[in-house]
């Protein structure tokens, strides 16, 4: 299977598998994957999660179908399909138009290539995880004190991760870095699968509840934040995880570092601002408890949006695979052009 | 039985009942309470909450056990375990203080003067509810929508509630309402008592986590914000349930009002500032999970403070049963020296 090993998707020729996050961090389960259909609902349930692992998996999930069938009208409507499972992750739009211009461009009787692709974009992502690592873990310090919010890490890329690779990398150089894991209501990425990834990764770390990171940064016990993000317009102002919003409010108030790690294909050129961001609103029984146990009167009216948008103006930093960057680069032409021809493959 | 009819305990001079919170909203269940240990066990585990209540229901069970034997030297001991049982909230402490001075001062020989005294705390809780309910009403207007955070109705005070009060208040008086309540981790008060509350008041209201509060502040959604206190500083800092400090952080940000409701027995003059308030820290189950569902990996390392200090410069107003304040009347004599008088029943 696949090298090096992913702890959330492993594949070869004749299989797809992802590791069900929804039972993590007690149980942990391979799914198999038979079909697009099989990934949608995966998707869907948060069972395969992570803007960036989204796009890889969906890719690997297309480039199977073509294998298994390479009638390329019926491939582009699953291709469709898939695109649409979740709305806020530019990633995965990114990953199957990626797919649809090579199956476009290759004969049916070549269906090889089309896995090829999916393949190197899973590898890519693998890669500019290292890179996005190495770039963000010269901003930590020895003895840090970290806030993050959600899952980040191996369970939400192909490879190390986005924030959490580059706490990871921070920790693997020998830094002293603590993690303060913020449990992220109403799904619980962070105190499901942050803390199972820092665990294997022996980093040490505390797990709160969202509502008192503020606290902490007050008692100067956190003295930076990073977090990964689903989508980031074009000047710079990002959806990421609902609640980041709120710790980007804190970290400011109290002068702490914020910053932002995601691929540079994380950067949506068509989105203005922030304002054009589409948030995927989730249903209200994950609000009134969780999974099984629900804690609410039956009749409650709940609000569920699954991201927040934060404004580039509480941002420190965006650590990207292309670099590291500030605010000014946002409005600097020749950056935004970088990216566009980095986004499109040139 | 009592009269109002409190939802959250009842008595007479044979019987204590108090409603076990931790069972709502599903189960409605009445706990007995036989002897002092038993109110301090039902304070422990939050069956019986609220910093108002609490005094209430301790001052209640003092009185009982007078009642049942007038030692004055056992009483004494049993209302100093009873003080101790929940460190941050003062009104405990100041309802227990004024049960042991009618006690000091009482014959032995008129246990039914302790029992009413008892019931004259309860009383005057009821009414300060009902005044406070009348101050904070005028701050709100036709229209707006308010944010609330953990629980500060009829199951958090003998009355019909702090902040919850004046929202209830506002409603009765036909102004429209709508109420944003944060659930409130780890415990869920705003998810399980402020939802059942409410619709039980038929006041309109959308639960949220705690982390959705500043998105929706973002879309000019929360216009005011308004919680209660378990403690208040001789400055006007205050402490109250987690995660309150960071809904004010977001308000500020937002140019959000921001309104503390509390009796002025809340208010502690020893305090100086709010870097004086004890703050309890409780078990890591409940960071872990929510009751016998525990989602993060058992060896999970956990901070759990129950409460988190919000400076004054922060709060719009100080919604009293004295009176509406405001930051400057915090360094003022005159409003200081009233304080103290009430405190001590003068």
């Amino acid at each position: 299977m696949t090298k090096p090993e992913s702890i959330s998707i492993r594949f070869d020729e004749h299989k797809l598998e992802v590791l069900d996050q929804e039972l993590l961090p007690h149980q942990e389960v391979w799914l198999q994957i038979e079909s697009f259909e099989d990934m949608i609902s995966a998707i869907k349930q948060l069972k395969v999660r992570g803007a960036p692992l989204i796009g890889v998996a969906a890719a690997l999930a297309l480039g199977k179908e073509f294998l298994k069938s390479a009638d390329k009208t019926e491939w582009l409507e699953k291709a469709e399909k898939l695109r649409a499972s979740r709305p806020t992750a530019v990633n995965l739009m990114w990953a199957v138009d990626r797919m649809k211009k090579a199956v476009l461009k290759t004969e049916a009787t070549e269906p090889k290539l089309i896995w090829k692709e999916a393949v190197a974009i899973y590898n890519e992502d693998v890669e500019l995880c290292n890179i996005m690592a190495q770039n963000g873990s010269a901003l930590l310090s020895d003895g840090d004190q970290v806030l993050t919010h959600c899952n980040t890490g191996g369970l939400a890329t192909a490879g190390v991760g986005t924030a959490l690779g580059v706490i990871a990398a921070a920790h693997r150089q020998g830094k002293k870095i603590h993690v303060y894991v913020d449990e992220t209501r109403p799904l619980l990425q962070g105190g499901r699968l942050t803390t199972y990834e820092l665990e294997k990764l022996g980093v040490p770390y505390t797990l709160i509840c969202d509502n008192m990171a503020a606290m902490l940064m007050a008692q100067k016990k956190i003295n930076k934040v990073i977090v990964g993000s689903d989508r980031i317009a074009r000047n710079g102002d990002f959806a990421n995880k609902i609640g980041t919003y709120s710790a980007a409010i804190a970290a400011q108030y109290h002068g702490v570092e914020f910053y932002v790690a995601a691929p540079v294909t994380t950067v949506d050129l068509e989105c203005a601002t922030g304002a054009q961001i589409p948030i995927e609103e989730r249903k209200e029984s994950e609000v009134k408890g969780f999974g099984e146990l629900q804690w609410a009167p039956k009749t409650a009216q709940v609000y569920n949006p699954a991201f927040d948008v934060t404004p580039a103006s509480l941002v420190s930093a965006w650590i990207l695979d292309t670099g590291v960057y500030r605010k000014e680069d946002f409005t600097n032409d020749k950056f935004l052009s970088e990216v566009q021809k980095k986004i499109k493959g040139e």
